[in-house]
């Protein structure tokens, strides 16, 4: 499901063959096994839309996986047109049994229910594609580009985030990678060993592991914009370097003090291979964080021009950046007062420490949710109209808070995630926990899981199921 | 001289009517003078000139002087039709008066010593103007275009530097406070509070003095180039506001450890009216930083659009400065590395000096002189063939060293500018003073004066009369 550049490798794909086999058949005899209530493939399916859950959980659609396998074949056969009539027979064929053992109807409530939110789809088998019944040994061109077309933008944005990660992990791991910038002027020896220490305190920091959340998030609203991923990878990329800078900083003794990150030493604790005695490690920590934000915007806004995108957006998106930074200084300044001096009784708790995971965690997931979308707006390749910018930013926010509820969470749970266990409750913090309890928290928790995904369903109506399974990662997360 | 925006008021020129009629009778006189070796402000310039001395010293073109005093009366007269036609005659007399006395070759003569670096004036006066001389009661207006034009550019670009300070200092000063970026969204008063935090101390730090050398070093490029100062100063702005985000990081205890800056606490050593505890004053003082870097590259990339300049353009400021901040944060890694673990013997000694220089001084007044540059270069206003960057960027450079050979030359002559003297000496830091002696210093200091001056004359022909004076003032000055 996953591969999207395919190779003319047969071979790679003789795995499916059984797959394509048994969805052919499920696929025909849904009607059958749906009065008998044998559970398919198809029946679990159909039964789940008829409930009308699509909202809260993320089901592959079969019938879209049975076309992606036909479409995938055709492909890695280099379209060869003996292969593409055989699929296309396979297809029609499949569709005019269901009319044949069941009417005409039966078709229309399959194609109803399995193409409920693809209505170009619907409407060209409906009409369209009837219309070769007669004539299955001679499919035309144009129908397999539209099954292609709507298999691969399905299997783009509808698959599990551990899969999604399989396919772009490396990518990002290796694009993050920071080379020297001066590295061709080779008399500079004196620049070259100083840029040297700052390039490996910043590979250091950036290649300290973490999820990757935000650039995963971000190629998954590329996706759905249809932008080319390797385009906004330099986006994808400034905006981890800004996060890896937020971190360090931070770490440092005079904010959250922390030693570990991620299990190893944060930077202002380490040299790297004894690159520098012990009373230059802060210096060069804190000069590495400013440094981060240097190359973040350098490769941003020369990166995203580079990759052809106006002038106008990228100066739209460095905007948006630097107002999001901004924030999250905010951020960080909240939530230094409130564990140094204590949160106001006054003031509403929960909204205060909302307001604070916004700042701090929400800010952060907004702008990689909103910059491609920004970019999105001016390329032709999709509906401006349908691009509303404030409910991203929404979706931004309940990540953040859904993110910080479940953090907390885990500190009482007693999980590690690299840092000494419950140090929030050490410092004496004010938590969701302490403030609402384990159950209260937990309960608040499936709400704001539901009203997110609500959210997410209005923004890409059944169309973003990997991002509704980030979601669930967030609020199920063991660590 | 440097009043710009005129008013009606006729009044206030009142103070310049005596120069006028010292310098027309100066300008008459002027052969007569020259042969008699009667120093006057016209014969002073003239064996100036002659001397070919133009290039180290700047010196005040008394003829452009006349020239402009004359256009100014005329402007502040509200373009009094009388007025003109008196003034007009005024200058053609004057001139009229050195061909009846001395001979047509007098003229030519003079014309080539006053005007030798405006061809066109020069052309103007010789060839269009003589043929007014017969009916000098009717000047006509182009001819006070021309000369208000070249008058007022050379008044613009060659006054002297505390001239150019009290006209722009307080420009500056009031461009440069920052205001609440969501003082409007009313409700979020806990974010408005942190961001007041936050603010508060950026103003404490932006306006904690300093010459402002780098946004009036802009203000004069600018003035070159013919750029509107008010359309750039969100540039100005932007770039003041790193430098301070720099000065706040340097002084930081993991580095340079300096508790005063300009003979007040340093950032990291106090609060603003006691609104936070001392154990987040450092903490602080990282954000602040960090958020002045945010705060000024919306600045300039929003504010630069919105004054008018191409994206494109802005864009390559952007990139710019990024890559200056890379280099800076170079800059001070070599300075911390040399502080700490000391030069390596086997290096030139003067060669990494100059490199630290470069990097630490050079290169955040190679980005002052070069982005009003760049944004020239799209503007019609000047020639794109004669901005050559890379000169612009030497100048930067040689200015950087300029700064950092006369700061070790104050610390060992014991003048305090603000932070304890000699504290370079204390911490036994290499300078140029340790290697190359006190008087090897000066003698490397006036080498390298003259280089600079001799590029500026390169970039501008003997146009740029206050940026040769603040080389100068960095040569000359005693704090």
């Amino acid at each position: 499901m996953a591969k999207i550049q395919l190779t003319s490798e047969e071979n790679e794909n003789l795995w499916i063959t059984p797959f394509v086999a048994q969805l052919t058949d499920d696929c025909r005899d849904f009607h059958e096994d749906f009065q008998s209530n044998s559970v398919t493939s198809f029946t679990h399916y159909a039964s789940f839309i008829r409930r009308q859950q699509s909202s809260d959980k993320h089901l592959l659609n079969p019938f879209y996986a049975f076309l992606h396998l036909c479409s995938d074949i055709y492909l890695s056969s280099g379209r060869n047109i003996q292969t593409g009539a055989f699929i296309g027979r396979r297809i029609l064929r499949t569709l005019k049994s269901i009319e044949i053992s069941s009417g005409q109807s039966a078709l229309r409530e399959f194609l109803y229910l399995f193409c409920h939110n693809n209505l170009s789809l619907h409407d060209y088998f409906l009409t369209n594609l009837r219309n070769y019944f007669p004539k299955v040994s001679d499919p035309e061109k144009s129908f397999f580009r539209m099954i292609n077309k709507v298999s691969i933008k399905y299997a783009r944005t509808n698959r599990k985030l551990e899969t999604y990660v399989g396919d772009h992990l490396q990518q990002i791991e290796n694009a993050l990678h920071i080379d020297s910038f001066n590295k061709n002027k080779k008399s500079l020896t004196i620049i070259n060993r100083d840029e040297e220490l700052l390039i490996s305190a910043m590979n250091y920091s950036v290649t300290a592991g973490g999820k990757r959340l935000r650039p995963l998030l971000m190629m998954m609203i590329s996706d759905l914009f249809n932008l080319e991923l390797k385009s906004i990878l330099p986006l994808a990329c400034g905006l981890e370097y800004l996060h890896t800078s937020s971190l360090i900083l931070d770490d440092l003794p005079a904010q959250d003090n922390s030693d570990l990150r991620r299990g190893r030493p944060t930077l202002h604790k380490t040299s790297i291979n004894n690159d520098i005695p012990e009373n230059l490690f802060e210096g060069r920590a804190q000069l590495t964080a400013v440094d981060l934000i240097a190359i973040s915007m350098r490769l941003i806004n020369h990166g995203l021009v580079q990759n052809g995108f106006s002038s106008q957006r990228v100066n739209q998106v460095v905007d948006e950046i630097s107002l999001s930074m901004h924030d999250l200084c905010i951020g960080q300044m909240m939530d230094l007062r409130a564990a140094h001096m204590g949160i106001e009784k006054e003031n509403e708790l929960v909204d205060e420490l909302d307001h604070i995971a916004w700042f701090k965690t929400g800010k952060a997931l907004e702008i990689v949710l909103v910059t491609p979308a920004i970019l999105a707006i001016s390329s032709s390749t999709v509906n401006n109209q349908s691009i509303d910018l404030n409910k991203i930013r929404e979706l931004g926010r309940l990540m953040g808070i859904l993110f910080q509820m479940r953090d907390d969470l885990l500190d009482i749970e007693g999980e590690n995630i690299g840092k000494p266990i419950a140090i929030d409750i050490k410092n004496n913090t004010v938590t969701y926990v302490s403030i609402l309890g384990i159950e209260g928290t937990r309960q608040r928790l499936k709400e704001f899981r539901q009203k997110t995904l609500n959210l997410i369903n209005e923004c890409w109506p059944s169309n973003a199921g990997t991002i509704k399974d980030v979601v669930n990662y967030i609020v199920d997360r063991k660590h």
